[in-house]
């Protein structure tokens, strides 16, 4: 079973409790809006604007991206917690 | 019979109390706000832009689709229960 | 006397007290904003965007639609209910 | 002495306290939001988009129209009560 | 010293105290938004919009105007109230 | 050091505490929102529209301005104080 | 480990504590938003209008400037603090 997300809604798994020792992203627990990790699983076609132009999404499956913590819809599939997002509400890209 | 939505809404019969045992979407209780499973009745012809250009709604009628639970105006048509949402309440096509 | 609604305004009878029992359309109670039906009367020549393009208005007069139950500014002609509304609070048109 | 509104602004004498007998439009009291009506007497060249198109306004000096209560700002000429509303607080035409 | 106000920004000079006998102007003490009276001292170049257009300011220097009482910046010159003000915020011009 | 404001950004150094006598500004205390005297600095290059049109700010260095006294951030550099605002929070330009 | 952030989204590394002494910026503790200085670590490819046009990020990497105090996301890398913001929450570049 296979989710694809409208417009420029992203799929995102969400990567917790990954221990970060090295170069890694720490959140600190007093950030006022923490971000969270997740690697994209699916994204839409993209927004469309008033002229009617899509306007492709910046990410695409595979990438691990970094998004507000409040961000999106929760859902579980087979037990993994996926959501799903704006676009606009991935913050960056991770390169490793 | 028939809805015919207007501009970027869609008509969609939602789909409860399907157990899911394997590869199902299962939305956890705790969810701030729960996706709903629906399948897509009828859609309208699309939104209108400032510039008088419509596109095309992104959901065909049969899709099964995941949409916010408090999305829509529900309505009843020979004790199914329906629903009329904007295109935009819809989180992603359910692909199986 | 005719009413002509301006730009994106439609002129709507309010049809209520119709007992509905093989497909129609019943509105149950514990919906959190229930629809009506209603029967278009006139309908303005459509909205202007930016630039100046008017887009026609999606439903005509004869049309059977369901709009919001707070849609719209309510007056009495010869003791008849009537609303004018934006089209953007026409969820549907009910095709027979 | 003349008024000439600005952009897409609308002189309006209100008529009140006509009682109107057959196929009048009578004004609910209970309506949430009760229309007035009124006889256009100058309109402005039109509202001004984004990129510079002026819109006429959709309604002329010696049209009679229906709008909402709380629209426009009131003032007095003469003796006669007079509004100044935006062309979007006119809901309707009225023809006769 | 001159003040030239910037994009739709319009200079006005209060008009105020004056008796108002014949065909005059007068603002209903029990009005929900009172409008004053002016003089146009100085006009911006107009407002840019998205594109780059600029729109002309559909006032000049000498015209007298109804704008909405609580518009605008006050400020002193020579003893005299001046206000800055949005050119939305004037109502209409008067012809005399 | 020098700072270079961003878009339609702003660099203005606060005039303050001029007693002005003959011709001058005086803001009245009364006044529910009273406007300040300053410099330009520096100026952005200009806000830049959806279709990727950048509009040069219409105030540039050595103007003399007013401006909302709340609008901006404060800083100082070598004890002066300056604002970094919106050319939108500017309302005129002195012209001496 | 490197962060590309999103369209208009900028990451910044915060200059604190930095004692200065000649031309140096001392933001006032009573200032109502205090600005931060930073230096730009990584930019966007910029902001997406409504006709598909991509507007390049006013900032670049090893740019120092002024932002406001309570723009952005927090979070940690190696133990410096990392800000990601919008290119709209920066105020000005600083030239040395």
């Amino acid at each position: 079973m296979k989710l694809k997300p409208l417009n420029d809604r992203v799929l995102v798994k969400r990567l917790e409790g990954e221990e970060v020792t090295k170069g890694g992203i720490i959140i600190p627990d007093s950030a006022k809006e923490k971000p969270m990790k997740g690697e994209v699983i699916a994204v839409g076609p993209g927004k469309v604007g008033d002229d009617g132009t899509r306007t492709k999404v910046a990410v695409e499956a595979g990438d691990k991206v970094l998004f507000n913590k409040y961000a999106g819809t929760e859902m579980k599939v087979d037990g993994e917690e996926f959501l799903v997002m704006r676009e606009d509400d991935i913050l960056a890209i991770i390169e490793e």
